[in-house]
């Protein structure tokens, strides 16, 4: 066969032998069991650098926020998928992360970039860089990021929650303030307020962490596979997904 | 890092540089497109050889019987997963298939090793060789792969349908009287009859055209591939998302 | 819980009661079971409407062509899921249909877009339409979709085998000569030609057939589907996925 | 369409509405978000009891040791599927989750739930049930699950620090002492020592803090979850899939 040969490719994460893991060149047995959080390797292992306890703080609650919201389609994608296959724990895990995309947990990471391009702005200039944003994404039709909630119409209280969260373990603000003037530019765009949903406070606190955008939605990811986990152990010692089946089928008509 | 050294694995599928594409052995340009049938190519790339008229009318009309059949909880969890990742259409068809299990259509798979072995037995002991089979899954508490039906309980009609379909083409009967075996062997055992169901009669007719049991559930998948195609295809136009998730949350109770 | 009440979601193409499936109005025992090829039901249950011989030869072709490529990365996915998870044949396939995304094969959908648009225009303004598609893609520093190929870099002998045959079969040519409008355009605006690769044929062959755009996707990951499952079970005899992981593992460095 | 109606299903997990989401009957905004850790929601939601702090010292340090092995064909799987698929963050590492299967991740839950079957025997008879357990094992020619490593011949290191970490945090020792008499019992019926690998520390552990074998996969998908989140992090900006690509397919041999 011929493809274009190999470029020179590396990863930085870990190596090796048959004594030693090193991740991010800390040997996993001396250094890491027993020592490191979860959260705190996912931040190392992830980032490539020591977390700060702001850090792991901010991403240990974004994680327990985000894990578990009932029978969302995601958790009834893996218990549905659980029914006809039960012989793959992780095939049910992986069809509801599946789900996890653009419409709803997604959006953190997209907000989380305009809130980095706010940031990124000379602070004189962040309320205006904000309107700007919203203003490009109104031209093109496409909803901001981070505002508006199928169910938490009023206000989602989840939001202040985390964002006091962060402010009361250091966060510095400018991620969160980012926040605050994309609201203001999409009222002012909009003529009305939208609700401000736990996307866009996700996407402000990991700002405040330090967690690149492009990062969040894996952050997110990982939440929810937890939470996934405990629908399926639910699922196969008290099976729900037959009346998932019938409950569904049931919303929709079919042809006469 | 360090693993076990590579071991001489190979290939005999396809091979291909800058000019030609060689699937087993033949030219996709100059051989195949356009003189082999999807279904024939299948066959071909899979086992080998070259298929016969039999092989390809059988395996094409099962994938027929079992390409679609309703908002079955794959169609749903592809849906679902649509539903809240629209960005990956890949992802929604993968979260279907996922479902296709050990439950409904993975069963055709082990009903045809079940009628392997019995066709492997000397005519005259197939009978006692499909009790046998019928005997150690009861022992072991297992269903009979291939028997009863949630929706089907008097008959299914696929089934006679199917198999009469095969002998027309020209099946020598075999894998179909195994079944027939199977059937009977059940039925004395439990005293009555199991409704035989469609992922028996697939074992079977699939048997005849010899195709081996363990890529039945091959075949099954890329059938179910195309018809979640055609669910996520109406799914982007005329979305039942929403209201799949609201019937299926009214299935089932949460803590009150 | 409370979601947003169900709005009356429909689905048109099956329903079945305990002893009928009908899809899109036809007894699938009765009238589809040895009567349509499984090429012909794909397109009657994803379209709605009897496939013309014409569309059933393109979008069979079309499957043909692009069903088996070797050891690509999706073949080396599902063959590396398989290594360490062999209890699910479906998983494995599924891991390998989720890299069947927009850099390859996605892009036969996105380039059938912009043919879509090109044939949509009056005739006197398909090649200015064209122009003006290459210039939007510039603009945004995107690739236009279906031009170039890592491998075949002269030509890819795929293009006018498959463009051949469609002409043959009876296509009328307006999405044909679309993609032979957005060849001039692209080599207009780039200063030189790039080869049309495979996704741009199929996305012509597929508009000469009336498959729209957001259909054509679907298409290739059904016939990738049927690879998929050849090289699965290629693996379960004859595995490779040791070999394919030291392999891959030699390719990238670690740090020192 | 008709289905055998719904029989009642319930959860206990969660239920919410337009203000308040309620995990196991706490409320996420006040009383779980900044008090309670991920790994600590992560045990209330799955068992439903409040986690003690042996049960969250324990999780976290299993998940800490399982999180990141290098380049593992699950990291592989999710680069490749990276590669051809920019565009779906989550269908990149469900691809990789879905490798996390029988062959190593999965045997953790497989051998926990042998120990839980020698715990659950009368402390004197422990031992020859461990004995039974292997016997039945090697008579039907399975491997038993957590006994040998592909690298780490001589001894896993990760083992009695993870053992001894639980030890020092409380564990009272009757999955641990059910995992030494698993190995005494299979050194004896082999006549050599197989090296106990993680799989095997990770189910005595996760057994002493209360951990039902049924869930132990959940717990290695989970930490997996977060190790393929970096191993994607990392390609989006130091891409490797096409090395990967190149250097696996030189680890096999194609037709010449």
């Amino acid at each position: 066969m011929s493809v274009k040969p190999g470029a020179g490719a590396t990863t930085e994460i870990c190596t090796f032998d048959a004594d030693n893991i090193l991740i991010r060149g800390k040997n996993l047995v001396d250094e890491l069991i027993g020592q490191y959080s979860f959260t705190e390797l996912f931040l190392l292992q992830a980032l490539g650098s020591e977390p700060t306890e702001l850090q792991s703080r901010i991403v240990d609650a974004v994680m327990v926020t985000i894990m578990e919201h009932g029978l969302v389609p995601s958790a009834i994608a893996t218990r549905l998928t659980h029914y006809g296959a039960p012989e793959s724990f992780q095939g049910a895990v992986a069809a509801g992360l599946l789900g996890v995309g653009d419409r709803y947990a997604g959006t953190a990471g997209e907000c989380g970039a305009i809130l980095e391009r706010i940031v990124a702005a000379p602070e004189a200039e962040r309320s205006a860089t904000a309107l700007a944003e919203v203003r490009a994404y109104r031209e093109t039709r496409r909803p901001v990021p981070g505002f508006g909630h199928p169910i938490h119409h009023e206000q989602d209280r989840r939001v202040p929650r985390l964002v006091g969260f962060a402010e009361q373990a250091g966060a510095v603000g400018e991620h969160i303030a980012a926040m605050h003037h994309l609201e203001s530019a999409l009222a002012e765009v909009l003529g009305r307020r939208l609700v401000t949903n736990i996307s866009a406070a996700i996407a402000a606190v990991l700002g405040e962490a330090g967690v690149p955008a492009s990062l969040m939605r894996g952050i997110v990811l990982t939440a929810r596979c937890a939470g996934l986990v405990g629908h399926l152990f639910e699922e196969m010692s008290n099976p729900a997904g037959h009346d998932l089946w019938v409950g569904a089928q049931k919303g929709v008509a079919t042809p006469s």
